[in-house]
């Protein structure tokens, strides 16, 4: 079986939504990416770190989904990442309310050696020294990089950002984050101004609008599956991601034809994500569940118009 | 050849966007209906009306595509309907700058003998009462009836609106009429209350984001095609009801499957009316390469998940 590397966030979050509100609940960038990459054949490790305030429950409910978590690392005496945020009515945007980086503070990654030969390498949400620190652990090139960031890290770590994204193939940001990013409202012309920082292919995020990618003068994109009702968007370009590196590595294939495939899955996983709060629906996700709105997406974008 | 009768604006419109600003110009909905339906093999006949002050050019530029203009008004005397409108910088709102009515005030649509028959008649924005008043000169029922409308005739004539509205096949409207319309915000419950209203089919337009077309619990999305710049975003609502609507007129085939076609050739359409100012565009547009954007489309959201 293909190895994932999955770097980010394993972390506590309380988050409140039109619908509700939750205490301190099951979060972080990794724990959703490495959820929604288990719902593939592949051997996937994460490599963070938390408190030994983090229940054994949520540790166990990663290795249930045959994760490796010998990469996480358990600080004694020290408080987990704790991230709170508000969001919107419309669901399209959120205040944070309190992010207390506790043991992320000084976190530096330690790769187990079974995955420093990993195929794929995805790197979630960190400090971009984190994400460069585990490209250097690396002993073979992985097939391929995929790398996720936010506006925050352009903000106040840009330099160290822009050392990171030279050495990854993909980049996954969201539409606000590229035009920050490149400097430029056109997502194409962004698109292109990304591509010569380093990644050959740039994914972009546009939440219920769905998710371009980019590669030279070729486009691809991916709806967001229309739902009833979006109860908690919290996590879902994380489980886009997990969706998008995932399938990947299962199928040892990283050309743009078969990473149209991957943006179609990413959207599908991400579709589930945001129906209930956190990682509920993720949890509880049944793989036919999967495989059936699969077919949705088939209905919902293809079409036969000759040519 | 079968006949799609047109009802709508033809109009002068003044422009501004951040990339430049217009005189008066040709506009209103039925001139851009018309242009962009004028790619399909059909007959074509506008119901319009205008001032003596409206140039015999821009009628001619009708007359060129083959549009029957006779039955477009010309009042004696009069002024024709007037729109001006600014863009703001992201080219997704505007300001009406002015709204000048003039000979649309007391319009009094005639539909010409010939088109009593039409197979599809696309009732473009404009007072409910008028689109009615077509429907009711029908002389035979026609296989489609279009309609689109906006947020104005919500506004001040919702109960002559829900009137002609339940005696429509299709209605287009962009995602936040459709959340007035209905009261939900949610685009999928949206589309459900409109559907109880009449129209079996809703087409939610979301400009950059692309459209969606509901039917029954069936659901089809087309993006718009991810361009470098939008010029001029005037028009392009109309445009792709023409495209629609003139697909439909053309392959006399009204089932769910064919509008997901219909739905592409008016995004593809509309793609290329945003990339110059008004009606530029579409008038110097050939055949050839609407036929070569529309591989483009096909590109952009075709993928081959085997399922």
């Amino acid at each position: 079986m293909n190895k994932l590397l999955i770097v980010g966030t394993v972390a506590f979050d309380a988050i409140e939504t039109p619908f509700g509100k939750t205490d301190k609940i099951l979060g972080g960038a990794a724990t959703y990416i490495g959820l929604s990459a288990s719902f593939f054949n592949l051997q996937s490790a994460i490599v963070s770190v938390v408190g030994d305030d983090f229940p054994q429950e949520y540790l166990d409910l990663l290795t249930d989904r045959n994760i490796d978590i010998s990469g996480i690392e358990v600080v004694k005496g020290g408080k987990t990442f704790f991230w709170s945020g508000l969001y919107h009515n419309d669901l399209n945007s959120r205040d944070t309310l309190v992010t207390e980086l506790n043991v992320l503070a000084d976190f530096q990654p330690k790769v187990p050696q079974d995955f420093k030969n990993a195929d794929v390498v995805m790197l979630g949400n960190l400090h971009p020294l984190v994400q460069s620190s585990v490209l250097d652990q690396m002993e073979t090139k992985p097939k391929l990089v995929v790398l996720d960031t936010m506006n925050f890290w352009m903000d106040c770590a840009l330099a160290e950002l822009l050392e990171v994204i030279k050495r990854v193939d993909v980049i996954t940001i969201n539409d606000e984050e590229a035009r920050q990013l490149s400097g430029e409202y056109s997502l194409v012309k962004a698109a292109a101004l990304i591509q010569a920082m380093g990644p050959k292919y740039v994914v972009i995020k546009k939440g219920e609008h769905g998710a371009l990618l980019f590669h030279n003068k070729e486009v691809f994109f991916a709806p967001a599956l229309p739902l009833e009702e979006v109860f908690d968007p919290t996590g879902a370009g994380d489980t886009f991601a997990g969706g998008f590196s995932g399938f990947i590595t299962q199928s040892e294939n990283v050309s743009f034809e078969n990473m149209k495939n991957a943006i179609i899955h990413g959207s599908n996983l991400a579709s589930f994500c945001v129906e209930k709060f956190g990682t509920e629906r993720m949890v509880g996700l049944e793989k036919k569940e999967v495989l059936s709105r699969l077919q949705q997406f088939k209905s919902l974008t293809q079409f036969d118009i000759e040519l």
